[in-house]
């Protein structure tokens, strides 16, 4: 039998916690009844967890309880997090990776200190300058990766390079059928617009496109990152950031302004009884909370970021997001990636 | 009688055109039927412009043709524009104004060249480090103003300030009645968020706010852009000019998407007869047409970019939108603004 697949909680990050991770795990451990190849480990205060789990009826030999007696709060900033998250759920979960006895991190804890301890413990991988922190997009045609999504407000062009080369592994291990297309973000496709660190990137970026590691497409402007063309979107931290929450909010304003409008009279309110159905796929197939889950690349391991505002359902969704990412051996095609890349210097 | 609003249209760029201009003027003129306060200089190949006129059946004391037999071309560059682009209906355009016969100048052609000629025909404002395009966005609460959308994709922390003086000025000029309040796009609401250039600029700002020519109000980040807490969002032209870009990719998807589940059977194509007036409403709020027109800003004079790509009822808007800067007096708003932050300084 091979190795299961194994993946550290901690229970007691973001809003509703451990109510809603435990709710998200017992989600997880249904919709895998008849699969034995992960175990999931919950960092938390002990007893607290064997309350909630029976409250919920959680009876697994997938999971694991750990006891963490502190937790890291909402205020802790990154600079003291060192001095002050010890041993804390969320420490203790990044640790047990660090010892080899998890594939994988997840935590809807605060952001700023998961990142420092993350890199603190696990270190950066050897050839990468800078780790991003990466997500998954929905488009025309299925699902892209964007990053680095805030981890680093400034950045070199070898940094960006870094990023196609984690990016486009992670969207190997999610979709090995695909060969990724990465694409740089720019404020026009042609070859003359952009920054001259934008430009220093692409030019790297067209000497390292091989059908072994990634296909580089050149640039993309905002308006095509939900076209589809592209698997891969790179940019520097501030810019993603900035794309990422204003789609977030343009997506809030048109559907905030449609519930208004079919919800305004009873001829409104008759229209939905016929479009029903189809307005709950739809709604399903836009809800936010199947893209939960900032992806950490870059460190010796993989952190998984949910959102601390996301509640079961999306916390489900980022536990699925971190058995896939095992199961695709995202370590792996990160070492494959950038070896290609030393090879070609 | 007071002074007329005059205003420069350059009738031979973008798709379509001069049908598509010819067209948005009749709408304009229809409009603004019992209106005698404004006069609109047409240029373009005079023959061609008379023979649109006539199969439009535009017959106005409004209008005034001037003649230009050249354009400037789709593929001119800015590089070359300045030798090429003498005498267009482009250029003749901006002279007309610097010759103080227009008050404002409006085209859809060619953006990097309209930008390079209006900056060397009418010149920058002496207080101004460097010019701006600006835009107007649909909020939840009514319109805002963000700029730089893309004229400068690298920006100093002076450079930011100057865009809060015009974007401001510009907000004032076309809601009089609304102190407004400016914000840095950044990647976080709290004071150690962003850049150093961010950060210099905000404490700019901050010692800027008045209520002579705007209320600073911090920082916002890109989910709030379109919630209309702020009137007034300035971020380089970068940044600004992928927000916008990624805001029109995902307000695409979303509609697309809409559109495909409404039409997708029997029963929604149902839904779609209770529904039709509510949904046609909502589509009219967030129609992109209402907000053609891009400011540039920062010179001695105001130009206004159409998209290129629009209809006639988009640059109808646009026209529109001319007439409200020069009747709001934007470039004494402007002036206004910079004088104060002198006295300041």
């Amino acid at each position: 039998m091979s190795k299961k697949i194994s993946i550290a909680i901690d229970a007691m990050g973001g809003e509703n916690s451990p109510d809603k991770i435990i709710e998200g795990i017992e989600l997880f451990l249904k919709k895998n009844i008849s699969n034995q190849d992960f175990i999931l480990n919950i960092f938390g205060k002990e007893d607290i967890l064997r309350e909630k789990l029976k409250k919920f009826k959680i009876n697994s030999n997938s999971i694991n309880l750990i006891n963490s007696n502190s937790t890291v709060s909402d205020e802790e900033t990154p600079m003291t997090a060192v001095k002050n998250s010890k041993n804390t759920s969320m420490w203790n979960c990044i640790k047990h990776q660090l010892d080899g006895k998890s594939d994988i991190s997840l935590s809807a804890g605060n952001t700023g200190v998961l990142l420092v301890i993350s890199r603190m413990i696990l270190k950066m991988l050897n050839d990468v300058s800078k780790p991003a922190l990466a997500g998954l997009w929905p488009n025309q045609k299925g699902v892209n990766v964007v990053l680095d999504l805030g981890a680093n407000i400034e950045c070199s062009d070898q940094n960006l390079v870094d990023f196609a080369e984690l990016g486009s592994a992670l969207f190997k291990s999610l979709f090995p059928k695909i060969k990724p297309k990465v694409s740089l973000l720019n404020v026009g496709s042609e070859e003359i617009k952009g920054t001259e660190m934008i430009k220093a990137a692409s030019k790297k970026l067209k000497n390292l496109s091989s059908e072994d590691n990634f296909i580089y497409n050149g640039y993309i402007e905002g308006n095509d990152i939900m076209k589809g063309d592209s698997n891969v979107i790179v940019t520097d931290g501030f810019t993603g950031n900035i794309a990422l929450k204003t789609a977030e909010g343009t997506a809030k304003f048109i559907t905030n302004n449609l519930k208004q409008t079919l919800s305004k009279n009873i001829l409104t309110k008759i229209s939905l009884i016929f479009s029903y159905f189809s307005l709950k796929k739809f709604k399903e197939k836009l809800d936010p909370r199947k893209y939960n889950g900032a992806i950490f690349l870059g460190l010796n391991g993989t952190v998984v970021k949910s959102h601390g505002g996301i509640d079961s359902i999306g916390f489900y969704h980022s536990i699925d997001l971190c058995y896939k990412i095992v199961k695709g051996n995202l370590m792996n095609e990160i070492k494959k990636n950038l070896e290609h890349s030393k090879s070609v210097k």
